[in-house]
């Protein structure tokens, strides 16, 4: 088991996977997953619970979500995980104290991350909702949202996405170009904070850069 | 009847009449079907089940699909079918594992259709979002889709729809200019990923195309 | 009472009235009647209902209305009559048909009417939504609305917007400069028919004329 | 006790708690408090309840709010006063009448706060919904909201609010740079009107300055 990892005891873990399903269904109705598009998992242990491939988010259910060990061996459920599964599973190795990861693909960081790919990352700074992620307590924190150029070829991504992670210590999330983000948390609830405020950050910045603000 | 169609036992029908309606629902939640606007229909076998003209979207229910055959005749149902109803039919004569075809009024559906009508095609590539399309496996595709000028003369729009699906034989969808898409697939499920995921296309090119990104 | 005006049997006009607080509602929903702005008003032959001043449109039931004969006279209902239920009675004199008329205040519409305040009104042509008002038969059809300017002196307005509904005779809606847009219908649904159309059209034509498409 | 306060019974507590709690469940639905961020209270003679730092506003219960005196002591309930609180107690220093405050962090204002902080306001004029801010009967109004520079120092950003509330006796409500809106009104009811009104006219504002209407 990989040390900090957050082991829950039953009920919690049942409040964190209802939790991720009511998450999803939210992302769902804003947007953010359309298409059976985005995965969402939660870790206990050194077991984790993800969304199987394929699944229309906005009515997600705990029933829907396969249990894998922390190599991507399923122990439980239906259905047969994703691509990114692969992705998931290097962010709890290199960010050990994350038990939730969430993955969506929004109108502002599909159009953020192409703009900005050349740079290899969008700044965020001076506004107060950077304060919504964790461990930054003012809004004079520039942060910087690393983005990896997208692929399909799953192996050379995950190894990109761990060198990444290592490199970006302090990073709350990842941008995948014209794809989406990867955000995490300790508990889900973490992980949706942090993914309201870089999707807000995304829209305020996208609306300013767009609109010469 | 034609090769390929889908045919439902009776309880298959039930729930893919009842998808139907709630995914027409949605359409009205989301704004693309104002005003009455937009159709929606379902193939089993040699019978469609599609919306009678005039209806509010945002009320749809089971009893106000009319029932008709492949060549328009109305078996069952109350109202009258809207002009529109020949060119689902074309669709499914064109595209024979189509078992569900969504017709909406975006915003941005519009605002492309009429900005790009004189290429004759709205191109989108490099998107991860082109994966929710049937039988695309990279965000390197090019999904161009077709658009065909707007007229009320239904005979020769009809046919010129039967061209460009024979033309295009890979497309996803049609869009008729400063009207709305036609889109389809196997089951309403498969047909609302393709419309959610060329809906959510539209407006990230739109808003690119637009804001100079 | 005035010729053609609709007449309720007692169940009609209760679910006539069912249906426009609904409406009101769902207008609330959409940020088309923010801080307790818009009207929304039904006429039962000499009869009219009508939201008293100051309403959160969004809990708006039956017991919110007003009972007004065609001279602004309170019959019944609890609350005094706004302002703008002059305008409201000026509609009903002019378009003798009209069952329900609707006031909303929408982003696009405020955009659109300062901007082409000058002009006179907002012309919308080429988009087939154009259908969904009454009598038009095609995308071909030009619909001006026209846009009076505002003022807080409600004789002077009355009698403009009269002038306007003269002149104006197959318009199916006014605008009030940087202030918002009555229209209407023969009933409920049909006054919503009409305000989806043009506030769609508004959004499509506000997002083509501000990026330059 | 300050002069002027609202002193409710019981039930118009209650009720009052419980509309502050809806007002705030809507802003999250909106958009309005992303990430846990924004914070809400009601006055009650000398007695203050307001949300208790880091909540959640999609879930805001009444258990969720803290009582407190008008020097920011705690008197009941569970969790730790966010460092805002402070600015709370200086609004309802400075305006006797003020029986609730709302404070929102929303994309429009965020803009505009930013775009227009060298003026040191963001001017509102011309526009029928500014009669949604009390004691304006005209269009012809201009609002002018203050913009303060935003700091993570709270109290020289007190005494900085308190200077501006002295200085504009007739502004609705105030920006902090880049980071929300503060509005109140005497009743939970009435600051929420002057929160959709401003947050209206600041996306009505935003889309004009920005697309050079």
């Amino acid at each position: 088991m990989v040390p900090d990892a957050p082991l829950h005891h039953h009920e919690q873990l049942q409040r964190e996977v209802e939790e991720l399903c009511s998450t999803a269904r939210q992302c769902y109705a804003r947007g953010w997953v359309p298409a059976t598009s985005g995965n969402f998992s939660l870790r206990s242990g050194n077991r984790v619970f993800i969304t199987a491939s394929g699944l229309d988010k906005g009515k997600l259910r705990p029933e829907d979500l396969l249990e894998i060990d922390l190599d991507g061996e399923v122990i439980g459920g239906q259905g047969r995980p994703s691509a990114e599964t692969a992705l998931h599973l290097v962010i709890y190795r290199e960010r050990v104290s994350a038990g939730a990861i969430l993955h969506v693909h929004s109108v502002w960081n599909t159009l953020l991350s192409g703009k900005f790919e050349g740079d290899g990352f969008v700044a965020l700074r001076g506004y107060e909702l950077l304060k919504g992620l964790s461990d930054v307590a003012t809004h004079e924190h520039e942060e910087r949202v690393p983005i990896i150029a997208n692929t399909q070829e799953y192996a050379p991504l995950a190894a990109n996405l761990k060198n990444v992670l290592q490199q970006n210590a302090d990073a709350h999330g990842v941008l995948l170009s014209r794809h989406g983000l990867y955000t995490w948390g300790e508990w889900v609830a973490g992980a949706r904070r942090h993914l309201e405020a870089l999707e807000f950050l995304f829209e305020v910045e996208g609306r300013r850069v767009f609109g010469g603000f």
